[in-house]
């Protein structure tokens, strides 16, 4: 019964996991939003507890992996430097895979498990590989992991680890993407890839979590890393649920952050572009944004656009300065593409006058121990001395 | 009003985090168990729910990084192919740091606050170490990490981030751990190592959070890493807290694993001696728990003992085989360290009967991600093609 819907033409398809795009736009479809009244299941787990905003009818608890319920934490530090009142982190760093792509992978397995499906896949080298291939072993699915050629193998380990069958491919990335898509209905395999419509329903639980975090309200601002576009898509669908049940009287201002060196969105938004424009090539140590060619791109920019949000653009020096700060004073060590949003931040806030009351919300995607290779270990400053003489390194430091 | 026990000669110390050790028998102290009742408070969040178990009076928020509440798994697949009705995975590495090291640093971390102290420090070269310099940027105190000679530039990263002042110490690193207790009380630096009393504390809530996971019951076994003791012995006085308090009937049976390559608990236990010997050379790449000479060896031992527990050794070839078993069939990705958990278990199946209804508890204490060094690159499968070609090579996989 579930509608998918072109969100340009304003088509509506039944749904297909082996090939979720418009026919007429090409645009990736999402979930149409259902007539019913939906509320949120507060006495339930995981899952079930969202289930009236979800496209599933039931949940089978031996599919998760433990997902969600991530901290959303006070940055009382970061706060006071930046004479901000309430700065948050929601920290999605904690989920199994230490990436927020376990969010959609639960619920997209979730669908693949309920259709009868044997295999899934991914094209990706990163936090959704990862995500993915986790997912399709607690399942016990056969999983697919297409992989750019120029991969390196440390880098597949943490995916390799979840015995997936991995492929690398030669040839354009893009076209690596639809490709998958043609092989998905050949040969019944789900391609749960970046804009899948389930995965970006899960990623609407966030957004959920973070309002009953706050109490029940919706907070001002929304600072999200923009790669594919899928994770602001979904957060920003959570909080059209929320409005469409009354839940919240005020839409919050959605923040996009994409690295300078690989930021359609954000140029095509400074523009005030309906499209975007491919990128040549992309060139940021932001690996897991780096897309130049984001294949939910133009309706990641129609919702900003509608919702009065924005896309802005920070500097790898910008990002790496961020990550620090993190790190340094809230203990929460992140990935550069996390970092861009205490990047967005610092730069918006330059112009841009917060009020007192604003809760401003940085979500952050991935572990810093996804891209340890990002940090550059001959600046760190190591004292070396003696047990003997131990006692007086320790006092010069003081 | 707090004291210390020391749990083999029962003398009681004021609690005094700069040297917590009984002075008569050197091994360190633990919180003696109080007379009053207490109870776990289901309305509160956070530390303050296990706020009467806890040695300390009121809990600052701010200091959290959002540790705890992490997900009790059933290993469905795995307990399937095992033949055991009730397998479950603790998962540590949700914690924000991932590693169960992070329960203990937050316990501690407050009662440096409420002591007033402005210096924290530990002696550590992984999960530790990042753990406390994490809590420690997060409070904002001057963190001191020290670290054996050798240790790595790129295995510091991860807790170079936090901004800790890094020293690099040459000489033994037993003789190094007695020195930072003589450098805490000259220098009033707080160093919170593996079996701090406060530390041992926040492990308990662990196995509380296990009670309530299983809906109000003891498990039968409970499998943990063992290295310093510090982590088992925590675990273990849960569960005599719940004993105590009248919430459980059984105290659940305690199998600590060890490496192989280093396992002076375990060799004390095979041979039933009371006190274990020193290893003079460890040689496991389980370097998470390789500690020759482990400063609560002596009390898990004892506490191994009178609970009818075990400690077990698991070689690095049954640790890499357990590990890959986890990720492969259950889609969680531990470092070998946590793996010795399954290992221990496999090993142990063989010469004993479980029941059908006993539940099984894995502690999985660190994620894979802070050991991909360990995995062989080497050993991955990578398919090769171009996308012209990648339908057949698929269609060969299937």
């Amino acid at each position: 019964m579930e509608k998918l819907e072109c969100l340009l033409c304003h088509r509506l398809y039944p749904l297909n996991v082996f090939f979720p795009f418009c026919p007429e736009c090409n645009e990736p479809l999402l979930f149409s939003y259902p007539q019913k009244r939906r509320e949120i299941l507060l006495e339930r787990e995981g899952l079930e507890k969202y289930l009236d905003f979800l496209p599933l009818d039931r949940v089978d608890r031996s599919l998760s992996l433990g997902e969600g319920n991530t901290p959303l934490i006070k940055l009382t530090r970061l706060s006071k430097k930046l004479s901000l009142s309430s700065l948050l982190a929601k920290n999605e760093t904690l989920n199994p895979t230490h990436s927020f792509k376990d969010r959609g992978s639960a619920v997209a397995i979730q669908k693949a498990l309920s259709l009868g499906l044997e295999k899934i896949g991914t094209v990706s080298t990163g936090n959704m590989a990862a995500s993915t291939a986790a997912y399709g072993a607690k399942a016990g699915l056969k999983t697919y992991v297409l992989l750019k050629e120029d991969t390196s193998s440390e880098k597949l380990l943490s995916t390799a680890i979840f015995n997936p069958v991995l492929i690398k491919v030669k040839g354009d990335y893009g076209k690596l993407f639809s490709k998958s898509y043609s092989l998905s209905q050949k040969l019944n395999i789900y391609f749960m890839n970046s804009i899948d419509p389930l995965r970006i329903e899960g990623y609407k639980i966030t957004g959920y979590e973070i309002f009953l975090q706050l109490e029940r309200k919706s907070p001002r601002f929304i600072f999200v890393p923009v790669s594919s576009g899928g994770h602001l898509t979904g957060l920003m669908r959570a909080f059209i649920d929320l409005k469409k049940e009354g839940l919240i009287k005020n839409y919050p201002t959605f923040v996009g952050v994409q690295a300078r060196g690989c930021s359609p969105l954000a140029q095509a938004f400074e523009k005030k572009k309906l499209r975007f424009t491919r990128i040549s090539k992309a060139d940021t140590l932001a690996h897991a944004i780096s897309n130049p060619d984001p294949p939910g791109g133009n309706i990641a920019l129609k919702m900003i656009r509608e919702h009065g949000g924005m896309i802005v653009a920070v500097s790898d020096r910008e990002i790496l300065e961020a990550q620090k700060m993190l790190a340094g004073e809230e203990g929460i060590f992140c990935q550069p593409a996390s970092a861009t949003v205490l990047a967005g931040l610092l730069r918006i806030k330059k112009k841009f006058k917060f009020k007192t009351q604003d809760d401003i919300i940085l979500i952050i995607t991935g572990s810093g121990l996804k891209a340890v290779d990002a940090l550059d270990s001959s600046r760190i400053h190591v004292h070396h001395t003696s047990i003997s003489n131990l006692e007086n390194v320790v006092k010069s430091t003081i």
